[in-house]
């Protein structure tokens, strides 16, 4: 089993560092081998996806990634941004399921910017479809507007697709993440307005009938913006496309006050998957060993799970996240009065300790 | 000054009629002319926007307008759907300046989600375009797909696009309304994935050259559903697209906690307006005389404001609010302990007698 390790820029090699450790401390035998990429691909090769490191992912059954990005690359041409990478091997690799679970720990309810009615116990699944909808869809550009409110006049555009294969790929997904879990799926569209979004409805509602054991119900994105700050914990499984599922995921991320715990996978057809941090580089505090490397160590266990066969592994670090933080045991982000405030590397250290 | 009342389907009529009764009291000489739009426009013409309702709004200077939608009408085809007169009045009045206050009434404060110090207070001007974007751009369908993942497979299809000019001119509306506030304003784009926000990106950045006295801030739109949740208090102004603009006013209201209280304002560059509440049409409370008319009441005030050029009598009715709130009157949706229940006429009397 080959692992790719791409720490990435900011806190990236800090927090993958610890999931590292925490993997071989397992002791399964994967080969682990570490690439350059984003802000440090460019600084390395030239690129944020170097060919070397493209070629090392694809050739791995899964890769460990941190995180990319930083102020100083903000003035590099598009095609040379760190963030590239991502979509570069999401593309490449046909990563088109990701999953962003956003849970609340009981230890962290009080981190939360909402009443801690509201989000005790949260445990909702985010199935975002990633290779799709207007992040990748042709034709895209500038050009002088050919009709519209002001012809002639410089513009920008953009095209945002989905076919019904790619659709019905993402809802049998969620369908089934929903099977092992309450039975619930919402499917977030804006079918009222875009026609693409009718379509998804129509193909989830379709898929949905194979599933008569799930119930599915439809909301507009606006109101599912409200209903995750009104009432979170009404959420089960919620599926969307890949614009809408970056700013809900997000959003419901936040909900729960603690982003320094929440992993994610995105996974292709053959179970290869990108497993990462739900939170980004934060450059801001990057090299000071503060930095929570739990929600990379918890993305190495949906590596484990999904990617590796290795469910009983899986369960072992999931345990062990759970062990630390009962213990009191916390990083700044996290930290409250009463508990005990450790390094990353102390987590890391703690977390292998508790396996 | 011409006022045409379009009070629509659900809570539509019973929150317009509290809003037509505050107008009223002030004896300004206005002229109220009341015709259907939305289910209601359907069942007695056949269509969300009857040409005669369509004539009518185009004629006067402002629009008070209701809540438009039905589960009932959910079957009918697209077009004929209560939404479409929404989108239908946009358009043709060229509607392109949506105004989204979100602010958290001191005396309703407990009904937010957040924590009570996060949104206390809370002031955020959300300006979304309203005429551009995804929403209206040509072309869009459904086809065969000419190419992308699945060639050949059925597939619906969007634009998102914008021109420069219409970027400047809601650039300019944002930067102008700082002005008279806390003089901030966050431009929200996806520029990193998206060229259509590239191009926002950059001609926001220009047109703030002409507004030096305004400090101008760039957030990814996944960042700016986060920021809002963990400390809302921070944005000023928020100028958006129309679409991600639908997703974040909607947000940002329900951090409120009391949507009920919410008014909007749709602008055109003759100052022509339509004003609704920021609420929906409530099916399931319509009839029932429960609904609360503040926020319809509201955008009456801003109506007077920004199309009647009747600042006095805006900030009379404004002030009538906040006294029926000082005053512990509250319609079902905002009630707490120790204050009193009242209905939707109650509450639109008691405005009336505070005014
Ligand atoms: C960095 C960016 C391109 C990316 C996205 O928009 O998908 C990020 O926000 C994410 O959600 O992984
Ligand atoms: C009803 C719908 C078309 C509309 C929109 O998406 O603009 C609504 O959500 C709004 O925000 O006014």
């Amino acid at each position: 089993m080959k692992i790719a390790v791409l720490p990435g820029d900011g806190i990236g090699p800090e927090i993958v560092a610890e999931a590292v450790k925490v993997l071989e401390a397992l002791n399964l035998g994967l080969e682990m081998e570490t690439a350059p990429v984003g802000g440090a691909g460019y600084e390395a090769a030239g690129h944020p996806l170097p060919p070397a490191t493209l070629k090392l992912a694809q050739e791995a059954d899964a890769i460990l990634f941190g995180a990319v990005g930083d102020w100083k690359y903000d003035t590099l041409d598009r095609p040379l941004r760190p963030e590239q990478a991502i979509l570069g091997l999401r593309k490449a690799l046909g990563l088109f399921a990701n999953f962003r679970p956003a849970i609340c720990y009981k230890e962290l309810t009080h981190a939360s910017s909402l009443k801690p009615e509201l989000v005790a116990g949260l445990d909702i699944l985010i199935i975002r479809e990633l290779t799709g909808d207007i992040y990748f869809g042709q034709p895209r550009g500038r050009r002088v507007a050919p009709d519209g409110h002001f012809p002639g006049a410089e513009e920008a555009f953009d095209t945002m697709r989905y076919t019904r294969p790619e659709i019905e790929r993402i809802a049998h997904v969620a369908f089934q993440a929903a099977q092992k879990r309450s039975k619930r799926v919402t499917s977030v569209d804006k079918a009222n307005v875009l026609e693409t979004f009718q379509l998804w409805k129509d193909v989830v509602t379709e898929v949905g009938k194979q599933y008569p054991d799930v119930a599915l119900d439809h909301m507009y994105v606006d109101n599912a913006a409200m209903q995750l700050v009104k009432e979170p914990k009404r959420f089960d499984v919620v599926v969307t496309g890949n614009m809408f599922g970056d700013i809900l995921s997000d959003e419901a991320s936040m909900l729960t006050g603690s982003i320094g715990m929440l992993p994610s996978a995105s996974l292709n057809d053959k179970k290869q998957g990108l497993y990462e941090p739900s939170h980004g580089s934060a450059p801001d505090i990057a090299g000071k060993g503060i930095a929570n490397p739990l929600a990379t160590i918890l993305s190495a266990a949906m590596m484990l799970r999904f990617s590796l066969n290795q469910e009983a592994a899986a369960q072992r670090i999931e345990a062990a996240v759970q062990k630390v933080l009962a213990d009191g045991l916390r990083t700044a982000d996290i930290y409250s009065e009463g508990t005990t405030k450790v390094s990353t590397a102390q987590m890391g250290d703690a977390v292998v300790k508790a396996l």
